[in-house]
């Protein structure tokens, strides 16, 4: 316990990467983690970038880790894309820049290895970027593939969402539109020296400005990572949606809603426990999930009588306890 | 009550769309329809259709309605796509054959509103499946648009998946392999007159055959919806399908699975009820919450708190009752 105190004062990537560790497998000691960096909270700006696969995300995040490495800052990164060179088979070029980047005193990387097992992929993200931020990062960068259920929740944890596109993706842009459009900060079209750039600008302008007046009028920039072509001018828009969401308020009220969200994603796994349990206990209880899985009893009625069973109707009494 | 079980022995169109209205809208009847409809499961073949926009998912889930109706068969359509002229902005074309196939005596077409909020969409789906299924059914189809997490937990239901691209969509095939593969089981190459065609089959089939030897390997198809090509083979596959299922077993599997999973979603639900009402009668407990959104206690501890309070430890005791 005291040894973990000290490295939460130490700040050394050695401890943090043995931390990490233990969070990510969620050891015993991991809760004790938990509980301590909860009350450490730095000032992170988190920042989730997210694309197809083949959008260059990985080379962005890169380029920008390291454009904010040489201002002094101290930068976490994390990586929840299983087709990121930084996760797998990174080609040798890539995982070149890579070991450059963790070369870097002040910046720090960590892989999520998904393992098939996609659920607590979010949990596990948000776990993570609350021990970065109470190491102190100022930045923390956390890569995603745009993808399924996985990237809407693992964006959750974020101040500022990138979406991160390439020229001429018609239908990609007609996709993103049904699902992504509300959750994007700002708009990177990369590979932008690629034909049809500017028309992706152009529909992205358009959708923008179809999806109604906001507070902040998401930005759309072009770049081309492997020239670090446009990383400043992004940087530099980055910086002005934390300068939004301080001012609005939104930057204090998102850490809220996630320390609430937190709260009860706990008490529900806490109480699907204890459901288990007691089902487990209870052979009537049992015999009656069994009907209910053979069709021969209604689900509807039978939760009722286990959550009754559970919580007894009458503990109001305990409640001075 | 007695009216709602005269509905379901009627078995006609025009109470099925207030029953499914009341179960949509979760009325307090709907309770009473999704109990009911729990003890009258049918045997309907639930297929799921999937696919990025304009791939012509609604085209082609129109005709393999069209060709199923011939059949003698009766056909739900549930339509989660906010895309789909099923749904809404549908051209006038559409709109004609949409009427035309409504018309069907033995076609039943529903389509659920998203009013924004795609969380409560994948459980609307299941309820109105239910019910279609109580219906007696032969055929359930679903369409939904393959866009983020919705698309997962609404094809959940499906017993068989069928995902449908277009030719020359090497990027979204790209994105595919990084989620869908899984879920589907047969792949459709819609409006298989364009360009490309060949080329999509054989990169699918490389694909079918990376992912590993399965017992079921997903056929491939090419249709051109709009021409009636390829709808035949097509539901002789989805045929073999379900046959595979049944001889495999999975098909009891799955809906034991479902019907396990909608306790476990009911009791969830109920407890979180429970907790909310909970820390609302308790002055105390409202004020750790508001320590905790503040950053000045620990969700950990708390949540511990919280559940402890609300069931008490030493309930066993009640166990025999």
């Amino acid at each position: 316990m005291e040894d973990l105190i000290g490295s939460f004062e130490k700040k050394d990537n050695v401890s943090l990467g043995k931390m990490l560790k233990e969070v990510e497998n969620q050891t015993p000691l991991s809760l004790e983690i938990l509980k301590l960096s909860s009350f450490r909270k730095g000032k992170a700006h988190i920042i989730g970038v997210t694309g197809p696969p083949g959008s260059g995300k990985s080379t962005l995040v890169g380029k920008m880790c390291k454009k904010l490495a040489t201002m002094d800052l101290r930068i976490g990164v994390v990586c929840v894309d299983p087709t990121s060179p930084f996760t797998k088979g990174a080609l040798l070029g890539d995982r070149i820049r890579m070991q450059e980047l963790a070369k870097l005193p002040n910046v720090f990387i960590k892989s999520l290895a998904t393992r098939g097992n996609l659920g607590g992929l979010a949990s596990s993200t948000a776990d993570i970027v609350q021990v970065l931020d109470a190491y102190e990062m100022d930045v923390i960068l956390i890569e995603t593939v745009g993808v399924g259920q996985i990237e809407f929740d693992v964006l959750g944890v974020a101040d500022t969402v990138l979406l991160v596109s390439v020229p001429g993706l018609g239908d990609t842009l007609q996709t993103l539109k049904a699902g992504i459009m509300e959750i994007a900060d700002i708009y990177v079209i990369n590979q932008a020296d690629r034909p049809g750039a500017d028309e992706s600008v152009k529909d992205l302008n358009l959708m923008v400005k179809e999806s109604g007046k906001r507070e902040w009028s998401p930005p759309i920039h072009k770049t081309v990572a492997t020239q670090d072509s446009g990383i400043d001018e992004l940087i530099h828009d980055i910086t002005a949606h934390k300068k939004y969401l301080e001012r609005s308020g939104l930057w204090k009220e998102k850490r809220q809603t996630r320390n609430v969200t937190r709260l009860y994603s706990m008490i529900e796994s806490l109480l699907a426990q204890r459901v288990e349990d007691h089902i487990n206990r209870e052979e009537s209880l049992k015999a009656k999930v069994q009907d209910v899985m053979k069709g021969e009893r209604d689900p509807y009625t039978t939760s009722h009588e286990i959550v009754d069973r559970l919580i007894a109707k009458h503990n109001s009494y305990q409640y001075g306890g």
